[in-house]
């Protein structure tokens, strides 16, 4: 197989050079590229072309030889990553030739998957739905969102609703679906400009610079009466700080500890006031997005209707050129990114 | 008001002298009596004669300043804890004279309390159930396990459920019913004894000596495909360890912090691996047994039964004499009691 033009197919790849302690650095990736000729495809299995990847926190998880949920990244292996990719040959007649999907690939520009034996089936792009917008606004990250604080949070009208990394991509997303379902909906962010964006752009009550003030305070002030629902994106600190303001009865949803993950093997401290947890009979439960997975559609067709209507706003940044893979993943734990990063190879 | 034969009423009461520190001595406590005249009771008022005492771990924390869930035990006043007591007079019609009730009361033998005021009503013993049976396998301790363990730990024929503390009142009830439900039930508890009694006697499947056993090398043999139920009474360094062999969508009863009662205003560490948490899909969810106070008269049924066919067994240790609460409510923290330690006034 070549190329439509007849050239020879040539596979960019970047590699996890070597296993990361902590902070992420430009010297744990290494590029490659060379001509590509794909194996002959078994009953079921797909060609893809990767298009554009997304960037996630739990991506530094991955490449711990403490991995969960994945098998640890391997050492002179493809960086294991979100991309949306188009189906170039197929013989997996759900996912023919041209479709556009979701899926967990890899940081290169072709490889063969089973779709069969994907932890989670690839998403196909509705053809009403730009590139950006599958992998963004209605992306894995707000469908975390949504059913992180409808199916565990189980918030109710009048609830007083905190997320941290609420100007991340899922964060913001779980913030605004809060306000919708008509909560109080108070946010963490890491600086004045994401704060103001929550406030002003995404309508949320109030957001608390984690950075530069007091969070116990704030919060104490904030939430007198408590906090009935926590969607937790960043454990260590906060979450020790914010167990201390949950109401009685209130939910904490799990969705990620990003204190830990850029930390070499290293956990962040867990939360010290489990008698608050026993005595104010909180709730703290993981979830990942896989679980509900049947509920998709449901899902998108909510996100779709408030995006339409201008009730739930997302930002995202796109960066252009496959050779900017590891230099624009580094830019997600400097706090520089905006909403759901993309890249989009050239 | 004086006591039947004229004589004037003693009221003997153990006071808490000072604020403990770390381990409880006996110098935290000081003994007073004196003449007792029962001041005029208001509407729905009673007086209380308490004749039987229970002790439990959750009373070291009451002591301390950072106390949650009741007011912290006043230095000056007597020791707040849960009596068995005689109604010997009455303007609540609900409990008239000669009613015997288990309560939140302190240790004096004589008080007035409100029931309509008190966080639990105060539960009447049946006239069938003895003292002993009242407050011990049919008392409160029995009533946490069951629904801690029913309503919190949701467990499932076939499911494979720890309980740490399983040699005591309310952990070695939780075990029980779990085994009763048809659960594969395993046991933390510290020393050989405990170990055997909880195997030969409560008929669990295997006990872990975690004072003198590796408690996760014995997990990792015994649960290789997880937990799913870890009813939890101490917390600290085996919750950390039970939430590594946990199943996936494991469910965690935080019912006590045994570790963090008796060190002062200290707190143990907190469960460190919120990873697994998260991609585990566990839940770690606090109760009181308040919380199902409408739910009571169903379980003791169950609890009646299942005692009554010999299903579930029930271990005490009755003190007798007044002067003794303090010296045995520190025999709570050191490993010598068994089950539920009761003390009977002399």
């Amino acid at each position: 197989m070549a190329s439509t033009d007849g050239t020879p197919m040539i596979n960019r790849q970047w590699l996890l050079a070597r296993r990361p302690r902590g902070r992420l650095q430009l010297a744990d990736f290494a590029y490659r590229a060379g001509p590509y000729e794909p194996p002959p495809l078994g009953e079921g299995e797909i060609l893809l072309r990767n298009r554009l990847f997304r960037f996630s926190p739990a991506m530094r998880g991955w490449m711990k030889t403490t991995a969960q949920n994945v098998a640890p990244m391997a050492v002179g292996e493809p960086v294991l990553g979100n991309t949306t990719a188009e189906v170039i040959a197929s013989r997996a007649p759900a996912y023919p030739v041209g479709a556009i999907v979701s899926t967990l690939a890899s940081w290169q520009d072709y490889q063969v998957i089973d779709p069969a034996a994907a932890a989670i089936p690839p998403r196909i792009k509705p053809v009403d739905v730009t590139l950006h917008d599958f992998e963004g606004v209605f992306g894995t990250n707000s469908l975390t969102a949504y059913f992180g604080l409808l199916r565990i949070g189980e918030p109710r009208p009048g609830d007083t609703v905190l997320v941290s990394g609420a100007a991340g991509s899922t964060g913001s997303v779980a913030a605004q679906i809060a306000r919708i379902c008509g909560c109080r909906v108070i946010g963490l962010a890491g600086g004045p400009e994401k704060c103001a964006w929550l406030r002003d752009v995404c309508g949320l009550d109030a957001a608390i610079d984690y950075k530069n003030e007091d969070v116990g305070e704030r919060l104490a002030a904030l939430c007198p009466d408590g906090i009935q629902v926590f969607f937790d994106n960043v454990g260590g600190r906060l979450l020790d700080i914010a167990i201390d303001h949950m109401a009685r009865f209130g939910r904490i949803v799990l969705c990620g500890q990003i204190a830990s993950y850029d930390d070499g093997d290293a956990l962040a401290p867990g939360p010290r006031n489990m008698m608050r947890v026993v005595y104010w009979r909180l709730r703290l439960q993981g979830f990942i997005v896989f679980d509900f997975i049947d509920a998709v559609p449901e899902a998108l067709a909510d996100l779709r209707r408030w995006h339409a209507d201008g009730r739930l706003v997302h930002r995202s940044e796109l960066v252009v050129g496959f050779k900017r893979l590891p230099e624009s993943f580094l830019r997600i734990f400097d706090g520089s990114s905006r909403g759901t990063l993309l890249l989009e190879a050239d």
